[in-house]
């Protein structure tokens, strides 16, 4: 694992950073790898999906010749229990630009998650600039709301003691008063110190509440989920927003962009998504 | 072919419709299906994406117990020709709500693009529904142009012979003169009469001429593309909104959102691609 982490793919900035910790695999030849699945990064269904994703993608890495996730999906076929796990890589295609690897996540014999990456170079991409978004503002104000902080201990999943938030205003729902319009606004950053990178980017996009819950809706099973890594972020502060614009037949979308602490777009994702479980 | 039309998975408005006989797959046994790719649905560098993600589903619907398309996504690989293509199929999953399946489209010993696809059944979806985009108008206004009219006619790619389209107002591109806002408004129907469903929305999302095309940019090739198809669409036109807000190191995204004549949201779909070929 040592020699994993030296190579430079994942440059944790210490090397006992959690996520580090809990995304590891270790081959087990021919493509195969043993992971882990802990209950760190947990919400109160169980296992987050972006986490998930993001261990099947750190396996993905270890097949890409290219460095960075950079078209990230997965198809969700079950939940993950905390335990064991394993990741079926395949490296499906090498090219100039991109490389392309799929992956099977799986437990005991159930499959969990059918993952296709597109890796490529962030730090070799050349062409034109064009950006219409705004940026939030890349690091929150002095007077942020701490939004875990106002929730009750108990109340407070694994995955959000993993992560710092900061948002402008509590949101609704945290304190009993959803809303009624599923966006919101935060500034994150891992809790243990760790700097964002490409492979943390597919965690983060999936590390806050999903926004239904402002609508009054507790509940959201990822369906499909795919995370576009636009760029390596800068230190710092990630900047996140996100929202629901469509709740159909109880799916719903989720959109997010990610900002780094620069103002720059680093990550877009989205997501399909069942209201419950 | 005709058996698996009649089975009502395809739903065609004729049975000879273009979009229908250009997608049809032929089962060689084993999960693999035989499809011809056309030249009938190429732009000037080729066949176009959603016409081929849309082969590579209607196989996969041949394999999925569950009706329609619902979250498709295509990493693709190398650029298509027009000749014999392949599409090799496995079920990975099939549970009560969802059934996941994945394909290659291969040409010769080449793969093209790796699909995963998860099935649903969408007249089968009785949850909440909580709608915060506005729907554009229905159909095309009495003066709706038709943006095709005005290029010259040896201009004119067979993708756009394919479909009818309108719009409130030619596009910049169109006339010569980009308008530096990468975003198009547009109604669309098969040309030939064959009604939009749920298969034929993997195609339209794709269909309509990049919007970097306004910032003159006039080549892109898809890296990933995922299409959620959200209802089943009412007969009559399609109207599609599709923007680009990003483009970071030559890549860009496009998001598109699809209606039906009833102003009813039928589908999203997002894209990474990078300018040029």
């Amino acid at each position: 694992m040592i020699e994993d982490v030296h190579r430079g793919r994942v440059r944790p900035s210490r090397m006992t950073s959690e996520f580090d910790t809990d995304t590891a695999v270790v081959s087990k030849g021919a493509d195969v790898f043993a992971a882990t699945i802990t209950d760190r990064w947990s919400t109160p269904v169980g296992p987050n999906g972006g986490y998930l994703l993001a261990t099947a993608t750190r396996a993905l890495g270890e097949v890409s010749p290219m460095p960075h996730p950079f078209a990230v999906t997965g198809h969700f076929l079950r939940p993950a229990k905390p335990g064991d796990a394993e990741v079926r890589t395949e490296l499906v295609k090498t090219g100039r630009r991109h490389a392309v690897a799929q992956a099977r996540l799986v437990q005991g014999e159930k499959e969990l998650m059918v993952v296709v990456a597109t890796f490529a170079d962030l730090t070799n991409m050349n062409g034109r600039e064009f950006v219409l978004g705004e940026p939030p503002p890349p690091t929150p104000p002095e007077d942020a709301a701490d939004p875990v902080a106002v929730l009750e201990a108990e109340a407070v999943p694994p995955i959000l003691r993993r992560v710092d938030f900061r948002s402008a205003e509590v949101p609704g729902f945290a304190v009993g008063k959803p809303s009624g319009r599923p966006e919101f606004m935060s500034w994150m950053r891992f809790a243990d110190g760790r700097a964002a990178d490409p492979l943390s980017l597919v965690f983060f996009a999936d590390a806050m509440p999903p926004p239904v819950f402002e609508i009054g809706e507790f509940m959201s099973s990822t369906v499909e989920m795919t995370v576009h890594v636009r760029a390596v972020p800068a230190e710092g502060w990630l900047a996140m927003r996100v929202r629901t614009r469509y709740v159909i037949g109880g799916y719903h979308e989720e959109d997010a962009e990610l900002w780094d602490s620069s103002g720059k777009l680093v990550a877009q994702s989205r997501q399909l998504a069942l209201l419950g479980s």
